[in-house]
């Protein structure tokens, strides 16, 4: 029994005609001699039209509520399926996140997978059956209606396929694949056949956006297969991997350059050196829910200190105004900020093994003529804090010098 | 415990502006002492659309996927609602037919209600909060999402007031209660403080189309006080009552008039009179899926009978055809038909105890010159079929006879 387990987002759904081009995908493959699982998320435009309808009656609507609501997307999405699949000759069957059982917490909009029960879904399976089953929902304890947040969907089809230990679990998107580097900037990008789930996180955490963090997290514990494919074109897309010793040797020494635009940096200089000084700046920074990145601390003159820090763009005038206010209250000399600089990461797991990698990115960087602000590392990528002027001219540089294209 | 169930269907909650009235409404019930259960029918349009999305899939959708794409209108309505009511301070519920165990056969899109589950609503209104459930659907014994056919939110709502044992059902709808005929036809027709189910099962069926059979047969069967008002504007409505010895004999003699056009009539003339006609003449017209009305069944001859039917007037032309073939073989004299008539009926539970009403009935005609085409009878209902032409007019006479604007 060779299970798979395919995930469709809201624009691979996102009308009729979609709809029926999927189906016809899925009974191509149940012809390949397939068991299939599908996991859909609601068309596209539907959950925004839910919201916008909330919002008209309440400003701060309850999670419960919402997740009574906005579940009705996908459960409409899951009907058109198998209806789409029936009219092709399938006895399709659809099921909500409910009636499959995805049990998961009581934490509404942002609930987290526990159990399911694949006792149905088998049974559908050996009588012949397309599955169907509703992204994105599952029910607590009490059957109260629950949704998992954002890439929730991911996160439903990963977690199906542990539990029916899927042979893969493809997710299908509008790119075909993760490449390495975006493809926009330098052309000569290439798509990646298989990463790591390791270098996969990295590089979505880093903006590389094509799978939600929390579905490579789920699927990198449960050791799931997981493909990311285009669902407009054929094509192998990419598969995620997970390292064991006896690849690791083999592995390239960098997968991909992710970065991240919007960036900016706050420093705050010459505070006296005391123990408790990081605590006291980014304290409030967190005060105002700011999400701090990249934190680096030095000492400048003897007994006195430096912090510099990163933040998401949008966040640098409340983040100045707060900087500001501690100048007085720690005795410091002044705050700097700059909202014109861009992250660049190197992404790779041959780095553990390789070294050197530094050296040719910052040696890269010179020979270009492009400063370095800020360094970063972390055991498999190394980020660095650039203009974000320079920012498309670093990437081509490194995405050349590290041979990427091949 | 003064529990009160009360629904709403598509157009009360049709749109933002309606659910927050409606919001409002219950809020002031709820503030004069009133346990609350709710129930809700999909946003008027909601369930067109859904239905035009299946059909741009599929001709002939299966019922099981159809239950569950149709069952998400009501899902969308519960979730506004409860967010219109914890925005008003009430920290409301909302239940899915699955979540509040309303169990049903496995007949998809016209199952009918086995049981329901009351204990979690009771535990939600004993705290005081209203309590917001999805009409039209409930789950089979697998747990299969099932909807109740037409109608099927007034039968939520009965089948739930009788479950919690509630003092009283109402049921808001776009009229303000039961008229004793159409108000558009006689201006002096009078709103009635109380009908009989009895009475009230022979006008629905009759055409007064304010609630549907099925729900007052159900309430009928529970004994459930039924009211039936506006959504629109303040009122007593109308309150279904369940006779008893004791207020029979006060009954009054009729209560009103009910009638129907686009009703057709056809004959099939000399037959030779054998026993089976009745059932070789109606039996090709059923198996063309046609509900015949009216029967009348008289031998005209000596050893030849003539057989006459009323049905809808869209089915005539086919009706006609089935008829004619039917000639030879019956060895039948011939066929005639009528597409231009339509049915009256005076519906009395005091018709029992009173003679004289068909007397007063036919006399009026009479005198008003109105031909009677087929006379059928039950215990609290005489019907006519006369021209549709004369039809105002008859209904017009008739309210003034039986002094019904009192």
């Amino acid at each position: 029994m060779t299970v798979i387990v395919e995930k469709f987002g809201g624009t691979s759904v996102g009308n009729v005609e979609r709809i029926n081009a999927v189906a016809d995908h899925l009974m191509d493959k149940h012809a390949a001699g397939e068991q299939l699982v599908v996991v859909v998320s609601a068309m596209s435009g539907e959950t925004n039209r839910l919201i916008d309808l909330a919002n008209q009656i309440s400003e701060s609507p309850s999670h419960r509520e919402m997740d009574v609501l906005l579940s009705t997307g996908e459960q409409v999405t899951i009907a058109l399926l198998s209806l789409a699949l029936h009219k092709r000759g399938n006895d399709a069957r659809s099921y909500t996140g409910g009636q499959v059982s995805i049990r998961t917490d009581n934490v509404h909009s942002r609930a987290r997978i526990q159990n399911i029960d694949s006792a149905r879904i088998v049974r559908d399976l050996e009588q012949g059956r397309i599955v169907v089953v509703a992204g994105f929902q599952g029910v607590d304890e009490e059957g109260n209606i629950t949704t998992l947040g954002r890439g929730g969907s991911d996160t439903t089809a990963v977690a199906m396929a542990a539990a029916l230990n899927a042979q893969e679990c493809r997710i299908y998107t509008d790119v075909d694949g993760i490449y390495t580097t975006d493809p926009r900037i330098v052309p000569k990008a290439r798509r990646l056949t298989q990463i790591t789930a390791e270098e996969m996180l990295e590089l979505s955490s880093l903006g590389a956006k094509v799978l939600q963090t929390r579905s490579v997290e789920f699927a990198n514990k449960y050791r799931v297969p997981l493909r990311v494919l285009s669902s407009f074109e054929a094509g192998e897309g990419t598969l995620i991997t997970y390292e064991d010793e006896s690849t690791s040797m083999e592995a390239p020494l960098i997968s991909g350059i992710a970065f991240q635009r919007d960036e900016a940096k706050l420093t705050i200089r010459g505070i006296p050196d005391h123990p408790g000084v990081a605590h006291k700046v980014l304290g409030p920074i967190s005060d105002a829910h700011v999400n701090v990145d990249v934190i680096l601390q030095n000492a400048s003159e003897k007994g006195f200190t430096d912090l510099t820090f990163t933040v998401p763009r949008s966040d640098y005038p409340v983040c100045k105004k707060v900087l500001d206010s501690l100048v007085d209250e720690l005795d410091a000399k002044d705050t700097r900020g700059d909202d014109t600089i861009a992250k660049l990461s190197l992404v790779g797991v041959g780095m553990r093994s390789h070294s050197g990698v530094a050296n040719l990115m910052f040696k890269t960087l010179a020979d270009n003529n492009i400063n370095i602000q800020m360094i970063s590392t972390s055991e498999i990528k190394i980020s660095v804090i650039i203009a974000e002027a320079e920012l498309e001219h670093a990437v081509a540089a490194l995405h050349q010098a590290f041979e990427l294209e091949k």
